[in-house]
Parts: structure tokens; C-alpha cells; sequence
């Protein structure tokens, strides 16, 4: 155990998979199918990667839980994940979604909100299931954790879409590091981590000490998401490259270029990103982008991400170095250097 | 007590501002505001009637169950039903309700699609306040019970925007009613009264007593709404007259009209509905209100409402005739002819 032979993929799409597969038979076999049950499974079966039901399920084992306590935890995770998506692709008009057109743009705007609502409701069962296995005193508990958990992620949402709505350019890194713990760090990290760590010791431990942890790993993981969305390989990322600039997100890069260009330069971005629907908008994107290259924008951004990586490893070590080693206790360390590193 | 003297506005009033005053109890005093937290009272505010809370309420009251018991519960059914109005407005891209203009035309689509997200996860917290007052497990059961009524909302949503998608023409009465049990009849009438009997009697009454009434009571509601939507007083209410025609809404009167015009007049109806989005839009839209009234399709759904709501008077007072006589089981009586006779 824990020799370092964990195959990171195989642990990868086995945690995956048994959220998949719990999402699958959670779906009620019967009328409304075409708008409805047909596409629950739809960004699911896309290949997602599965982080989060694998982080729930690695963390729950590490520290000595069993599998079949936190399998419905994880397929709740891995479906308002995939809700988020549905609602997110709505948000930002998307028109790619893991290689393919999203629901709203192959279905329509009204399918996708209401399917994203469904499929939020739809996790709650997962979580009702869990009284069987968890006793209701436990199951109450991540119940409230789920719930703490998607009110953190519609704020941060709020921020965001507020940046943009009044088109507010005067941003720091501070400003994007509270975003993103709301929008990204609280589901995508501390949460998983929380809840797997609470069922394998039956709500004892303290599961605070796993915010720092998933803070920094958070930060670092949207930022690299942020950076691929600039200059990864587009077959991979499954998005349109750049997308993130036309929609007007508030990057770490874009924070930075607004904070280092010139002042003329900074009224024309502005500008663009008051109104960034123009016939043109594809050009506008390329010069904001090699505006980025220019300032240094993306390098900051690449720096930043290392260091919150160093930071979040190093919370790891201190926090698990009381833990057994373990195949999962492995893989979690493989994993959120995957996480930060991968390049799709 | 149960004298008839009950003022019915006078109920409705109180009720609902208990509702009210729980959903301004729960937002969290914290950013984002402006596109988060001052938005969740927005429609609160513009003066629902509150039928949802005011049947939960005096159901539970009836039973002879505190108000102080049924309160966080009321409130959650408020919160839902606020937000599924503000994803509604997004899907079927409205312009009012309650005589403002719409979170997503005020705002935008986005803002509106993550604050319903947001009222929906609030809506979860009188449900978790609710192990205080009436212990876990009758909590983790009214917790189930909004689970299933959220899944049969979604599920009539899914159908009648699935009609619209595919422009399905060819419906009958029954069709319409087995997508109105979903989307109006479960949250509306069903599950408020379920709710309200159910923490009355600590869990112990069959809840299933209440589903035909509420069927009934639901589906003369809606029908009653959609009239309203044609002739009604625009003032009152609140939205802009014919939009359902506009919007390709199935309702009972189109249903009608398609069963008996000619197949001419069909075929243009189709292709209107087909593509409803045209600058004379509203001139064929007064064209397909004056086919309905040339049919009586307008008279032949007023038959239905009022049959459907004397079945539910019927049901109503099957179901309680064995309630002892209260000024709550009175004002549940005036409410059920008030909710099918309104004008606005």
C-alpha cells in the first residue's frame, strides 16, 4: 500500500464511473424523456473527469471509511457539478461544452434551465438515500454540507456576472482570489474533501481543517483552467479558445493587463468589454490576448498558479501526515498535482 | 370559531407575510447584494397572493397543529415558488410579472438563471430549521415531500416546453391535465396541504387523502389563470394580456381550437405557433384569441375550471367533515372558491 504504483487515470475513471453510474440509476425510468430524463446524462457521458466525486471517495478512504458510504455523496457531487454546467452554459451563451454543443444551443435556453433545475433536484436523492447507509444524524450533516456548499457557488456566480453586467474593471488578485473561492474552491475542492473525511469518521472530525487546503487547490486549478482556455489544445479542452475573453470573464489575466497597460489601452479593452458582442469580436479577442502576452499577463497568472500548487501540497502534507498510507492517500497527492499540471 | 365569519383577504394577508417575513429572515446580510441578496425579495415584494403558505398554514392549523410548527415549511413553499417564477420568466422569456418587468429583462438572462439557483438552495434552509422545531425525523420527511414536489414541477415543465419545442399540435384535454397534475397542481395545491396535515399530525396521516382534491383545485386554478391571461384586467394582472398565445402556451383554450377549427385555419395556426416570434405578432395573436372565441373555446375551458372546482369542494368536503369546525378549516373552504372565481 502506498508505494507510489497508483495508476492515476485507472483511480481517476473508477471514482468517475461510480458516480456516473450513480447519477444513471438515480434517473427515473418513465416520462418526460426527450427534454428531460434523455439529457440528465448528456454532459455526463461527454467524459468529464470526475475530480470531485474522486476527491470525496479518496478522501473518505484515505481516512478509513468504505467505499459503499460515500458512493451516493459522490454521485450528488458529480451531478450538481454537472447541473452547474447546464445553467453556467445559459449564463455565458456558450456554444461548447466538452467538444460538443451545449444544451442550450442544441435544445434551447428554456430546456437548459429547466433541465439544470431538474438535475439539481434530481441530487438531492443521493442525499436522501444516504439516511440508509449514514443513519439520519450523518446524513442531516451532508445534507447541510451540500447546502452550504451550492449557496457558496451562486455567490460567487453573483460576483462574477456582476463584474461583467456593470462592467467593472478595477480588480486586483484579492479581488479574483475571493471570486473564485465562492464560484470554484468551496465544490470543486473543500467540499469533496469535507464530506469524505466526515463519513469516514462519522462526523467527528473537524472538517474545517480542510478549507485552507482546498482554497489554494481551487485557486490554482481555475487559474490553469483559465490559462487553457487562452492557449490549450482545443480538441482537448472542448471549449472554444479565447471563449473566456469574449465573454467578458474576469481572468487573473485580464485583471492583470487592465492593471498594467496604458491608459489608452485600457479605455479601448474597456470598451470592448463594455460591449464585447461586435461582428469583430473575434479580432477584438486576439488583441486583447496578445496584449496579455505583451504585459506578461499570462506568465503572472501561470506564477500564481504554481504557488497556490506549493501551497496547497504543502497544506496536504501537514494535514495527512497524521493519516495511514494508502493506494487512496496516493492518488489524492497524484491527484492534485493532475489537477494543477494537466494540460486539457 | 367556524362561524363564517372569517375575512378571507384578512387570512390571506397574515399568512402570507409570514412567508414573507421568513424569506427576508433567511437572506444572509452579506455580498453580493445587488445581484444576489436584494433581488430574492424582488418578486416577494411585488404582492403574491400567497396561496401556496396560506393552504400549508391553515391545513396544518385545521389538523390542529401550531402555526409556529408550520412556519419555516410555509416559507420554503413561498421561496420555490418565487423561484421557479424567475427561472419561468427566463424560458418563456417574459417581459412582466406582477406589473414590473422581469429579473431577466431588468437584469439579464444570466443573473436571473443564478438567482433562481440561489432562491432554490435558500429555499433549503426553513427546511434544515425545521429539525429544531419538529425533530429530525419528521424534518427529513417534509425534506422528502419538497423533493418530489420540486421533481413533478420540473417533470410538466420538461412536457409543456417540449411541446412548444416541437410545436405538438395535436393534444386533447386529457394530455393538458396530466401536465398541469406536474407543473401547477403538486406545488400549488397537493403538497401545501400534504405538508400543512403532515406536521399537524407529527408524520401520521396518509398524505395521499389530499391528491384528488388538490388535482382538482389545481387544475380549475390554472385554467382559471390562463383565462385570465386572455380576458382578464391587465392592471390586476400584472402581465401582458394574450401572452400565452404569443408564447405558444398549450393552453385548454388553443387545445380546443385546434380539436375544432377548420383545417385551413390548423394549418395557419401551426405555422404561427411554429414561429410566434414575428413582427405581427400580436395582431395574429388577437386573430387566434378571436378563432377562440368563435369556437367557445374560451367557454368550453370556464366549463372545465368550474367543474374541476366543484369536484375539489366535493373532495374538500369529504376529506374534511371529519375536522372539527375552525376558522382555518373555514378560510380553507373560502380559499378554494376564491382561488377558482378570482379575476385577478
Amino acid at each position: 500500500m502506498g508505494t507510489g504504483t497508483v495508476d492515476l487515470q485507472e483511480f481517476l475513471i473508477r471514482y468517475r464511473d461510480i458516480a456516473l453510474a450513480g447519477i444513471a440509476e438515480i434517473i427515473p425510468d418513465k416520462e418526460p424523456k426527450k427534454y428531460l430524463y434523455d439529457l440528465v446524462m448528456e454532459y455526463p457521458n461527454r467524459g468529464g473527469k470526475g475530480f470531485r466525486p474522486s476527491l470525496c471517495i479518496a478522501s473518505c478512504k484515505a481516512f478509513g471509511g468504505e467505499l459503499e458510504k460515500v458512493k451516493y455523496s459522490a454521485t450528488a457531487l458529480e451531478l450538481f457539478h454537472n447541473a452547474f454546467l447546464v445553467h453556467d452554459d445559459v449564463e455565458d451563451n456558450s456554444d461548447f461544452r466538452r467538444g460538443k454543443g451545449t444544451i442550450n444551443r442544441v435544445n434551447s435556453n428554456a430546456i437548459a434551465v429547466n433541465l439544470g433545475d431538474a438535475m439539481n433536484v434530481l441530487s438531492f436523492t443521493p442525499l436522501i438515500k444516504n439516511e440508509k447507509i449514514l443513519g439520519r444524524k450523518l446524513a442531516w450533516k451532508i445534507f447541510e454540507e451540500i447546502r452550504d456548499m451550492v449557496n457558496e457557488t451562486v455567490e460567487g456566480q453573483a460576483l462574477e456576472l456582476g463584474w461583467r453586467k456593470d462592467n467593472v474593471c478595477k480588480l486586483d488578485d484579492e479581488d479574483y482570489f475571493k471570486m473564485i473561492l465562492k464560484k470554484t474552491c468551496w465544490y470543486t475542492c473543500i467540499y469533496p474533501v469535507r464530506i469524505g473525511a466526515l463519513i469516514a469518521t462519522n462526523g467527528k472530525i473537524d472538517a474545517s481543517q480542510f478549507n485552507r487546503f482546498g482554497y489554494y487547490m481551487g485557486i490554482s486549478f481555475q487559474v490553469q483552467d483559465d490559462i487553457l482556455n487562452l492557449v490549450g489544445d482545443e480538441k482537448k479542452y472542448g471549449k472554444e479558445l479565447k471563449g473566456d475573453i469574449v465573454e467578458g470573464k474576469r481572468t487573473l489575466m485580464l485583471i492583470h493587463l487592465l492593471n498594467h497597460c496604458t491608459k489608452s489601452e485600457f479605455k479601448k479593452v474597456e470598451a470592448y468589454l463594455e460591449n464585447s458582442d461586435v461582428p469583430e469580436k473575434n479580432e477584438m479577442a486576439e488583441w486583447v490576448y496578445q496584449l496579455m502576452l505583451r504585459y506578461g499577463s499570462i506568465d503572472h497568472a501561470r506564477s500564481i498558479a504554481k504557488n497556490m500548487a506549493g501551497a496547497a501540497l504543502q497544506e496536504f502534507y501537514r494535514i495527512f501526515s497524521k493519516v495511514p498510507a494508502s493506494d487512496d492517500k496516493q492518488f489524492l497527492e497524484k491527484l492534485i498535482i493532475y489537477m494543477i499540471n494537466r494540460d486539457y
